[in-house]
């Protein structure tokens, strides 16, 4: 068997194959300790938030139910001989490193700050000595929260034994490289279950995932449920039974932010709208009744006025409406794959501009700062695809966050107009690229973004390709994004899982890491071993996600290469 | 919307969305009849076997419980109008056309029969009228269950209500165009509980698919246990729960075979065996330490020692010991992808040829002569991948069965062999297709029969491209496969459904098909309303087959083509 020099040296070394994504900074050493049956965890925090309470609760949960076996051949057998002669950690202790001068928050309102206000990083320590005490410190409970998810993550199962084989482990400090670490879910081409999407949130905050991108509508249904606009959801949802309540958006915030995680939604305007139509039709040109390939990029067309009063009063209303309810600062107003044709041919639009004396791209300017000037006056950021800053001449604050999704190299134009900006490329980050053709039955129909994003291409993904070292402050982080015209409940985490991890730690430990003192580049051989254990962790924990390659491979890790 | 005229025809004209495989003779018209209450169903078939009764009390619990809601906007809400005025059916009557000479068969006996003796045809009756009483006959056990399985798709359910729009239906008679009708299951890649492959079979027999190709072992892992050979998933399964026992093997037999499903074993050799190694490392070429890229398409490489005398008789004991407990009168020896290097650089193998004053390729004459022999001893006929008979010189009979999986266009070589063949191509039918490449961490690495197959792409497949029609009763049929390196039982159902009802229907139906007297070819638009159908019916029977289209697409029959 012919390793590379460099990766042989890595397996030699104990490489902590069970942390996702790898902590910045880590010295680990290769003893067995084993987690103490009276293992306990205290909470060394004056007045600790509920939140922080449950999270050490389902830490321990994890602890006692993960049993998760080494995936080595043996899966374990021969680290059990060390079990008996083995120190032991018996307690894990929470401390604050200064709780300065307020009350300590919950993990909920420190995971909902600006970008530039959440405090995620963490020290640990694992010891190998009599003593057994672990220690987690952080300057909020949002870094103690990722702090738990680190400890969870070291730790196996043989036999009824839980213990790790690294130890000692001493992280100094982990903090994120990019403060946006998402992952978005389309709800309306097909709908998904609170439950489902509970799930997912579960799965990213267990690779400290913060940021839950969530497409809630679009052209295809609204399954979104407002007080101020319940005809929306009524019209235009699938079915009753597949809206998103008040109460139903509530419960997905808290649980999100629980887990450290916001809850960034997007109202997709002016186009992706055409099911607004089923309830407003005075609102919506070039209906879902046109046909739709001249008006749109995929069924049905549909998009709003926007060159009428009206339909700007009631987008902004809406917008307002869905925003003012979410904890977070940001909310997306979309703005991706407008479409000229629809309003060229569209009587209504054409006397409007007239009446206004607009163009079409002066009217596109007032509706997104009137739809911008309402989320302001909420004291919240606006959110656009790239199309907005890049194909449209819209007087956009500067403090409007980009999302670029068309290609990779687009970001670079983003940094230079001085936005800044989310990384979720189509050729990176889509998830849903590579499943066929979905439109019509064309049997040489191929996906549209073909081929399928490996998570081995989405680990070469370089945040700062093309971007200079003065933009780089520009670049808030990125995602992975499921487009769900080929997905519902039943493919979710498969198509999901563990990929949406790829960024998750492309997006945390940054281009490089110091690991027992070493700088090391991210490399994704190196991650492969990791990346299976992750996935089997999830496993565990209720998650579909899928094998990345034979068990066989999984067991052995090194002995799947082309070269190997 | 711009339909084509003939897809305008034949949405207007009723098509009976629900039905899949569409049956080859169909007459239908486009009445409301409601299922009384009181439904009951009438067995009369003297000393009816308990697989009938059975798959009768399936069938009542699938009508209530399906509660599968029509395709169209509203659901069934105008058809509910009619309710109180349809004619309702109160009975189904099952019964034998002719019942011959011996005792009537269960469906189990007439399942596992020779391709030729099987007889699943069915005649099937729902009248519109006040008498209510649906009939269905058959020739055998298993046409009834045929027409059974018919009977229940032809229903959908609005507010409690269990109706068929198309009455009255008389399907005179339908039969399928192939008798092999498969799906392929790798379960050595990653393991497969049975629950899953039970699974699996319920959803296969939905859509008459009567043929489960079981490739239960391969290179990396040996899960099938033997009493003859309890060593080989001893030590070459993955974990001792991840072994199917004999129980386990008749267990699932048992189920296909109620179910009309035939169960053809795969044990694959020379090639794919190296984790024999693992108890008998001195039956193994090339073994699974080795560099594998030389001697293997993927790791870990291994083939038994084809040459060597103890291997070969150990090869048809084995290959003997795994066939006589199947029912089947089929089973597969492999024989895809031999490494000549991996023989060439094996000084034992070396030395055996020399010893036997053979070649290569005469020993390997020798070894699959000597397995198959093994077979016809037990009065099975033995199947093989193509290289058997288009790479190899061998003296195999023409009984011999050969699966095409290079390229579609190999059958015809096969065919002018004369052999019978099944097709599976790579190019159509392997549902693994586009998911990447597994091997190594290359970010440029690509699925190696990408792209995905595409249900459409799928749905033209032509059983008798290039096949003459004095060879055409040289093609027994078709299945889709799964080769499982990247899943298990996290994404079976997401990657096979409803993708794998494509073949179900284009070897059941054929080419073409008589609707209301007209002789129709299948055409992919037509179909896809019924494989949305199909694969919502599968959701609801607890099969997580993934959607095709968004909802608003499935919905709209007819509205997301590109010219639509």
């Amino acid at each position: 068997m012919w390793l590379t020099p460099v990766l042989a040296i890595a397996l030699s070394l104990h490489p902590v194959y069970a942390l996702w994504p790898i902590p910045s900074k880590l010295t680990n050493g290769s003893s067995i300790v084993v987690l103490s049956p009276a293992f306990h965890i205290t909470v060394n925090v004056p007045h600790a938030p509920q939140d922080l309470l449950d999270a050490v609760s389902q830490t321990k949960t994890y602890l006692a139910t993960d049993k998760l076996q080494r995936l080595v051949v043996d899966r374990g057998a021969a680290d059990s001989t060390h079990f008996k002669t083995a120190h032991t950690v018996s307690s894990l202790t929470l401390s604050l490193e200064s709780t300065g001068a307020g009350p300590v928050l919950p993990i909920a309102s420190e995971a909902v700050k600006d970008f530039s206000d959440r405090s995620e990083g963490y020290t640990l320590a694992i010891p190998n000595n009599g003593g057994g005490a672990a220690t987690i410190s952080a300057n909020s409970t949002l870094g103690l929260f990722r702090g738990l998810t680190t400890f969870s993550q070291l730790w196996y199962t043989y036999e009824g034994t839980t213990y790790t084989n690294v130890a000692p482990v001493s992280i100094v400090k982990d903090v994120p490289a990019y403060s946006y670490r998402g992952f978005m879910l389309d709800t309306s081409r097909n709908f998904f279950p609170v439950s489902d999407i509970k799930r997912t949130l579960d799965a990213m905050s267990w690779v400290k995932l913060n940021q839950f991108h969530w497409h809630i509508t679009d052209s295809q249904s609204f399954p979104l449920s407002l007080p101020e606009f319940p005809e929306l959801a009524q019209k235009g949802a699938y079915t009753s039974a597949e809206i998103y309540s008040p109460s139903d958006v509530q419960d997905i915030v808290s649980y999100a932010a629980a887990r450290g995680i916001d809850v960034l939604m997007e109202i997709d305007t002016p186009g992706h709208t055409a099911i607004i139509g089923a309830s407003h039709p005075e609102y919506i040109a070039c209906d879902i009744e046109a046909p739709w390939a001249t008006y749109a990029n995929e069924p049905p067309a549909g998009q709003l006025r926007l060159a009428d009063p009206a339909t700007v009063n009631f987008t902004a209303a809406l917008i307002g409406a869905a925003a003012k309810v979410l904890p977070s600062k940001y909310f997306s107003t979309g703005g991706d794959e407008l479409n000229t044709q629809c309003y060229a041919d569209d009587a209504v639009t054409q006397a409007d501009l007239k009446k206004e004396g607009k163009t079409l791209g002066e009217a596109l300017n007032t509706f997104t700062l009137a739809t911008h000037g309402e989320l302001e006056k909420l004291g919240k950021t606006p959110v656009v695809w790239e199309e907005m800053v890049l194909t449209q001449n819209l007087t956009l604050s500067n403090n409007t966050v980009v999302m670029v999704w068309i290609s990779s190299d687009d970001a670079a134009a983003v940094a230079a107009k001085n936005f800044r900006l989310v990384h979720g490329p189509s050729d990176y980050f889509y998830l849903d690229c590579g499943a066929g053709e979905w439109i019509g039955a064309d049997p040489t129909g191929n996906s549209w973004c073909d081929p399928f994003k490996t998570w081995q291409h989405a680990y070469t993904f370089d945040p700062l390709a093309n971007i200079s070292a003065a933009q780089a402050h520009l670049v808030l982080g990125g995602e992975q994004l499921l487009w769900t015209e080929q997905s519902d409940t039943n493919n979710l985490d498969s198509i999901v899982w563990p990929r949406a991890a790829v960024s998750a730690e492309v997006f945390w430990t940054g281009a490089s890491r110091v690991w027992n003192g070493e700088t090391l580049a991210l490399d994704g051989r190196e991650a492969q071993a990791r990346l299976h254990d992750v996935r089997f962790r999830m496993v565990q924990r209720g998650v579909k996600a899928i094998p990345i390659q034979p068990m066989w491979c999984a067991l052995r890790p090194g002995l799947c290469y082309l070269d190997s």
